[in-house]
């Protein structure tokens, strides 16, 4: 199913090159103030990723269709969609034949028995992380006490913001891509939040990370290193009556619930599945391996876009126990 | 909510140190053989964690009191229960004053104003996991040409099995504790399986092992590590019409979608929380830091259970896609 | 939440005054032969109530925005909307002053704290039973072997349809309104679809029978007479090893589940409550009792326009059981 | 799937002749007071049909097993069970053969591929209405403002109480039985509960009234009867700022919200299906039709325990909305 959340839920429709992608919110309280320009911020920072992103100009100012009246949401479903525009469809023919490595072009067309829209990436596209930023935008009004603050902390295997320039601008020489991690502090998330075991904070967070293209993986707190430090240093001893702890590597939750302090995690991108770059895979056409480039402009590293769709993908985990 | 699924759904109850913990699974098939000694040996796996792990007896013989009938599944719920026993109740009546550090007193406290069972961490115990084992012997059976392989790759930072004796035992003889890393790897998925967007096969075994208790990470296929690569290096080429490919970066996973190839991801354990070292922690009765030390005997490494409660939540995820 | 279903999910938006409504249908099956045509005949069995049924001219023709490709669905999120148009929004201002009777302007404001959108009853609106006709006739697609029969019985307590014309003429006259009683007869329901207790069949199509606006009441089989009845009279006995009954006292349901034989609901539906004559109630703002009137053009029978919704909610409470 | 509610969630399991049968309450508020005696008032009343109700003994004290710590619910999953007794399982070898009519003896057969535990009717007896009964007297502590009353309105078509015992007697002696309507009267219940469209307050009433065996109809307000009435008879006037309304034709429900007027519905309960009156009907096995008799002792009126049940669904449903 294409929807998320039992108290903010959204539904999500649309293609890549179809009229219309938008989303269905449920949920969200009446008397909220909601008008399309606070979406702009957002979605702005979302299609500028500088260096690397695809210079295909999107009509990304969203409609709000329904849930709002007099400039405050009315607590009926709230419809917001984009205006598709500027695609090229012809591009996309061969995709049966030669499923784009890294795309999800060979399993949609075993799913849906080939009757999946191939165009662009058709449902699968990245477009339609539009909807998550705009969803992103609507949970951060509920779960208005929090700040959401992503960013990337790393491109192409290097630490250093001063590298990485240079190593995107190669990858574009090279016709190649690179992936990038992301880590997003949430500040203000008030303790209690959250259930024991299978709607941990965690795996809400987690279950919507992956909903982001590309992520493959997320971790929490000290995340990975924790596997390799002892008790003594990975606890988080408490420092006073409001639960402050020393140390934060539990990522601020505790058996699935949130303990106050800030909730912090990072996701892993991996590099652009579109490259230029030969790749020698099969053509299920022909029945042989082929020597294949994908043709036209892509991101070279799509993580440089990401850091608001993850702000967007927690705000809407929280925004489920958040009233 | 403490339920999980749409076509085989746990709802599972219980504490540490009430009379029995259980699961009332729904959605499972009519016709399935299926007896208590079927569960047999995957509780087995996660009793016996060797070195490190508790000498506490666990009552560990699952009840099947309903969805049976003349040993084969009816298609009505299947309720499993498991009798607690072997507790001791008054070791935990300290932990309202000081919460022990990395566990759920403090939160479980604030989200349900001290009306928590606090015995043995009550609802939020480690003992619950066997509900997920138990679980998961019946979502292996649903997802029956699936076979499901994890294992630990990591112990306390080593990646080398001969250290590990040594290290949990260094960590015992400190009253501490180290954390792993867990590798899970599902073979015979058929491709198929999986959701774009919100119901990603990734979404689905994400959400679920952070419902496992300690664990701080998870990754599929190149994981965190692919974003330190180029797409070139990342991406998977198809070498024949089976969909079969050169390289598994995607953990058998594309758009959300299983590919044909083994399903592979990887899970950060964090070392056991309560360990014996003092700790200098708040007390929240007087108001003061104090050292504290977490009494009797505890797992020195929790992620040596581990293997088998992996297995159990990626079965749990298949068995809603795989009928 | 303005969602229904678990394998056939419908979700809808919308008001009457606003731009757009519209569903968005998640769970269709990839390949079924889909176009806007195809919605057009039971959307005009929904315009055309015949007598008592409102001149307002509706801009019904539904815009297929995703879902869809090459004429056929593609099993990605099917978003159906249509534009509202030929709307006069300023005669509802007065009505959170003096709710009117029978509505939900009064709810509505308590509970959306008068955030709501009263313009033409916003998304309480009748008008948003065109998106359960368009679901509907989707579902009916998916439940293909079923044929769905809906008709009116009883108009202002008359079984006699020769009546039914002078009725609601006579009604009209007095600035009044009359109900009905609508029969749904479903052939080729295969035996097995439904489950015991909280999902069976009946609650299934009884909790989408009260989502249509008016619906007082609903009755399967024998119904409310045969609480009258003797166990030896409703009770059907086999006739063949088919699973054919002699009677249909049970509606074609047992134990929630179908049992091949025509699933035969009635729902009860009551009189507009938009009506003209004088009613005595109250002004909120001027804290008096007053006359009052419901000005403009409406349906003097509502229930003239529900046969094609009763098959709709009937055909969409079967689509989450048929594959 | 056997569980109902977003935010108060029971899952139900068990068969008539199995061990145990139970529920698991999720979405329970910590700090309830709770002890099995609070059940044993509404349990009583379920059990004590009086005359035409079966004698056996049933066993039917509940057994809190988890979700309840010193006296009060914790917050955790609430799990209650009853442990059968008293039954002899021999008396239902037969009804493969023949399935009883009334029952689901062929459905469950077709269903679950003759899976299903057919002793007493399994999972689809009667019995399991304890469990709706406990998680009724829940969901009442949860709605702890409202005030639940049903009560029998009707036997055998007889609207005079003073007839019923005689209308009862005289289908006992014939082997027969008789059915019954239940009115059920909600006082307390506030303004604004419920959804426009799929989650109106009657849509979940309904929902779950088809849940309890043998109920054949719901009306709300005016019900069937308000399909006769002119919508000026019909719609309810306003008397006060309270909202407060001259008539109850809407039975408390405008556009699916409570309107602080008592919510009012009546049900209607089919005559028990088991009856010793010899029925023709067919013999699977024999391929013949036969004449049966369904043996042993059996409510003559099971209407007259339904009360009870009745109080319980309304309660479970008004738990999902109130807080």
């Amino acid at each position: 199913m294409n929807s998320y959340g039992n108290r903010f839920r959204i539904s999500m429709f649309g293609e890549s090159h179809g009229e219309l992608i938008g989303a269905v919110m449920d949920g969200v309280p009446a008397g909220i103030p909601l008008c399309a320009e606070d979406f702009v911020a957002d979605l702005s920072r979302r299609k500028s990723g500088g260096k690397g992103t695809t210079p295909r100009i999107e009509s990304d100012m969203p409609h709000i269709v329904s849930g709002v009246f007099d400039g405050y949401t009315t607590g009926a479903p709230l419809a917001v969609v984009f205006r598709n525009g500027n695609t090229i469809s012809k591009d996309y023919s061969q995709f049966r034949a030669i499923p784009r490595p890294g795309h999800a072009d060979f399993t949609a067309d075993v799913k849906f028995r080939s009757f999946n829209d191939i165009r662009g990436g058709g449902h699968f596209s990245g477009r339609l992380t539009l909807i998550l930023v705009a969803a992103g935008t609507v949970a951060k009004k509920i779960a208005s006490d929090v700040s959401f603050n992503a960013s990337i902390k790393q491109i192409g295997g290097s630490d250093n913001p001063a590298e990485w320039d240079g190593i995107i601008s190669d990858a574009m020489e090279e016709g190649d891509s690179v992936g990038g991690i992301i880590e997003c502090v949430c500040n203000g998330v008030p303790a209690g939040l959250g259930e024991p075991f299978f709607n941990s904070l965690e795996s809400e967070i987690a279950h919507l990370a992956f909903s982001i293209p590309g992520v493959r993986g997320i971790e929490f707190g000290d995340g990975f290193s924790s596997a390799a430090m002892k008790g003594s240093q990975h606890n988080d001893c408490f420092t006073n009556a409001a639960g402050d702890t020393a140390t934060n590597g539990a990522g601020g939750i505790n058996g699935g619930i949130s303990n106050g302090n800030p909730v912090v995690f990072r996701i892993a991108v991996k590099p652009t599945s579109s490259i230029s770059k030969i790749q020698h895979t099969f053509n299920f056409e022909s029945g042989e391996m082929e020597d294949f480039s994908v043709k036209g402009r892509h991101d070279a590293c799509i993580a440089l876009r990401c850091p608001v769709i993850v702000e967007a993908i927690a705000a809407i985990a929280l925004a489920q126990h958040i009233r």
